[in-house]
């Protein structure tokens, strides 16, 4: 269950002319490597799995255990259809991801029965190790505590990404204890949605599964170490020090096209590198992004 | 114009050990044409579009032409990436399908701006008409009057397919008259959301996108052509006689898990005809379904 605590980071699959930009992209897992991330989760929200074909899928697990250097790497694999959420198994088996994280998309609304017959399925039908990836954000599925505690039983589900939210400290101890009593300390438990980072891991939570740490390891890390030697003040000072990036994803609708305008300014990636229907920000949101990256000294 | 007018049927994919059941697919469409329908649109979400890769869509569509016997084919092309759109126009245009249907799938939300341009590419990519496909429920994207307003104003958007709600038929005709005003008359409004057929007819729609109509054409048809005639009451009335039907659908959690499991106990589709993770209504919800089946008299 050590594999999934500390900083996983999660890198954007960069596109360029609707292709995989895979000299990008390997230059996003090198840098993760240099940071010194404690993994890495290739094909999350961030990477764009729903929007890849199972080939494109297949190649980029390979890509990233290819350039991790040995660091543990974590492949998504959720789809609308369990079909081919197999598939995306076999081929992350067949790449050496050490983990899969699975998160219940949807088009039609899922009932709990259906999700927790697709753990089931997945989780009989491989040795790796499972992330649930609680999004509603993303997958419109609600999980509950019960639903937690039921998977977490499933032999093979080792951890549980909850979504971030606003809460007092005492609150958010109060919470990742309850799901920790439910999980019956089967499973760790990471916290994403990254302005509330430090305050999930001051909270108990043992991994940082984080989308901007994808593409800016160095402050997500410093973080992250904090909280881990148990500076929790220290971890606070750090992340609010960060609050006008925390407040670009709320300006702009989450993190996504914020990171992605990021490694564009920075030069990590090409230009437009989210796959369309997805435009992107326009250019005066790429502004406020670089007066940020500019202000926080970010890179 | 008149191409989207009536009653247009949306019939189910049905699956068998993962694979679609072509036999009992092409069964379908004869009813379909049996049962007399103005059009039949292949792949919306009672087709579980969202759920099917490129090839089987293609075949799909291919198979409603071929069973249709001359009745006008819409096919649905939404998908998440607009790559995947783009191979779906082409592939509906080689079938001989004579209207698109397109939804702006989401997985990361979608900004206006996305929207427009997603429609943008592909009206200027294809000479076929398009019906813009408005379902907050599945693709949890909520078009506006204003967007409404600039899609029809592109060459190639001819019909909007609206969400049905609760309304009084006043309020209703005003809705109906609001979105016309927007449109300026260059779409026609048809209604989805079976429980509002009638009424939304009633209230001026043009056409009626009914999910349960492409399993049990005849019923829905005999509300539509009262609409049609002008006989409201009687619309009314034959709408008012399947409440049983449309309680199933509020119960259930929407009609497709209800419009596969009559299909399947009338024998028209094999068991578990729905694709997984989506497990299907329980065998408790679906002795509920047998019965109303039975009340209602349907077949």
């Amino acid at each position: 269950m050590t594999l999934f605590t500390g900083l996983s980071a999660f890198p954007l699959t960069p596109i360029r002319d609707e292709e995989i930009d895979e000299a990008a992209y390997a230059g996003l897992i090198q840098r993760l490597v240099t940071a010194g991330v404690d993994s890495i989760t290739a094909l999350g929200s961030t990477g764009s799995y729903a929007y890849l074909t199972a080939e494109e899928r297949a190649r980029v697990a390979r890509m990233t255990v290819e350039h991790a250097a040995g660091i543990p790497v974590f492949v998504g694999i959720g789809a609308l259809r369990t079909r081919e959420v197999m598939a995306n198994v076999r081929s992350a088996e067949a790449a050496g991801a050490q983990g899969l994280l699975l998160a219940p998309v949807s088009y039609q609304q899922l009932s709990t029965d259906d999700v927790f017959e697709l753990f089931r399925t997945v989780t009989s039908a491989t040795d790796l190790p499972i992330v649930v990836y609680d999004n509603p954000g993303t997958t419109h599925f609600t999980f509950t505590l019960d639903l937690y505690a039921r998977l977490a039983e499933l032999e093979g589900v080792d951890s549980i990404k909850i979504p971030g939210q606003a809460m007092s400290p005492p609150d958010f101890s109060a919470h990742v204890e309850r799901i920790r009593a439910a999980t019956g300390n089967q499973v760790t438990i990471g916290i994403s949605g990254d302005a509330f980072g430090a305050a999930g891991l001051n909270a108990g939570c043992d991994a940082w599964y984080t989308a901007v740490g994808g593409t800016l390891p160095t402050p997500m890390l410093a973080i992250t170490r904090a909280a881990q030697n148990g500076e929790a003040d220290r971890a606070s000072e750090l992340s609010a020090e960060l609050q006008p990036l925390w407040d670009l994803f709320s300006e702009f609708s989450g993190s996504l096209r914020v990171t992605a305008a990021i490694a564009e300014h920075l030069g990590l990636v090409a230009p437009h590198s989210l796959p369309l229907p997805i435009l992107g920000l326009t250019d005066a949101q790429k502004r406020k992004v670089a007066e940020v990256v500019a202000t926080l000294n970010l890179d």
